[in-house]
């Protein structure tokens, strides 16, 4: 006996979600059974008016509600200063630090030759003409210390070099709280190179 | 600079499935907001129409579709057998077993002073009656091997005393490709104690 047919759609629309496999969408289907009619138009209705409610910036690329861009604002422009990031999840990451108070700009990819991802998807023409507009001076590229974050971020240095911004880069060393037992020889090796006096 | 008001509602809802915390739902969110319009519109319909397409039989418990409940046809009455089980979606693993052509009965929980779970919640008023109209033999409890699966199993035996039913419980032992090494105790023990001719 197999499931009823509104279980498989049920299953089939959660396994959409990342990481979800068949198990876990059973999982959830079964728990959804469970929930009350309100709880279940509630999750209905805040997924099909998701994109009448968020959006992102033409600017920037940062994602924002329906009000005008707060990434953009003009007590931003100040500083001065850009900061380059993959994924607009990744500016909510950094606001939380507290540290950078410019811009943003979010490419929305990082280079992958593997999957197809050239210079022409990464939104730089856009970049540049905002360098220009808002005389930066500084870009602060804040990528993935992988293989696709260290290219981008060295094609990005070098189209940026004609710009004459400075351009500077995340440190690397070692994650707070972290054993050296547990810290792999790249890590240590970048986090020795970069000592500083203490 | 916090999230968006509408990506806080969405990681609300999403953070209502089980096992999903504050990071899963987040990352849920954020892919969510790269779906079309299509896919966003399809889950909400699934997700909304749920308890319109799917019911739970008023005889079994079972989780069925629309039509009548096929754990209830006349086809089953003919082995005079009885599955309990706790919860409608153990009869679909049961089911894939094709060990078993009875009837099932879903308790809807087990027996857990702790929970406030008490004999009351437990549907069996309505398992006696389906035991003497369908002229039932032998009783199958497939419940957890846990404390609240024992207690509930022991429950039903007491109560079932009168009926004259035979009443039988999943066997005990090791999982299939399970090695010696890894299997507790208590599974040895009982595998042991209950060896066959081999």
């Amino acid at each position: 006996m197999k499931y009823p047919v509104h279980l498989l759609k049920l299953i089939d629309v959660l396994k959409k979600l990342p990481g979800v496999g068949n198990k876990s969408a059973e999982r959830f289907a079964f728990e959804i059974l469970n929930w009350s009619d309100d709880a279940l138009n509630q999750m209905a209705n805040v997924l099909a008016s998701t994109k009448t409610h968020l959006q992102y910036c033409q600017q920037c690329g940062c994602l924002i509600g329906i009000e005008d861009c707060p990434f953009c604002a003009t007590s931003r422009h100040n500083h001065q200063a850009i900061c380059i990031v993959a994924q607009a999840r990744d500016v909510f990451a950094i606001e939380g630090t507290h540290e950078f108070r410019g811009m943003y700009h979010v490419l929305g990819a990082l280079l992958s030759p593997m999957t197809g991802m050239g210079p022409e998807k990464l939104r730089f023409n856009k970049l540049q003409e905002r360098i220009l507009e808002h005389h930066i001076r500084e870009v602060v590229i804040a990528l993935d210390s992988t293989l696709e974050g260290d290219a981008t971020a060295l094609f990005l240095k070098q189209q940026l070099e004609p710009l004459k911004v400075h351009v500077s880069r995340l440190a690397f060393g070692l994650p707070m709280g972290s054993s050296l037992d547990y810290v792999d020889g790249g890590t240590l090796a970048k986090a020795l190179a970069a000592r500083g006096q203490f």
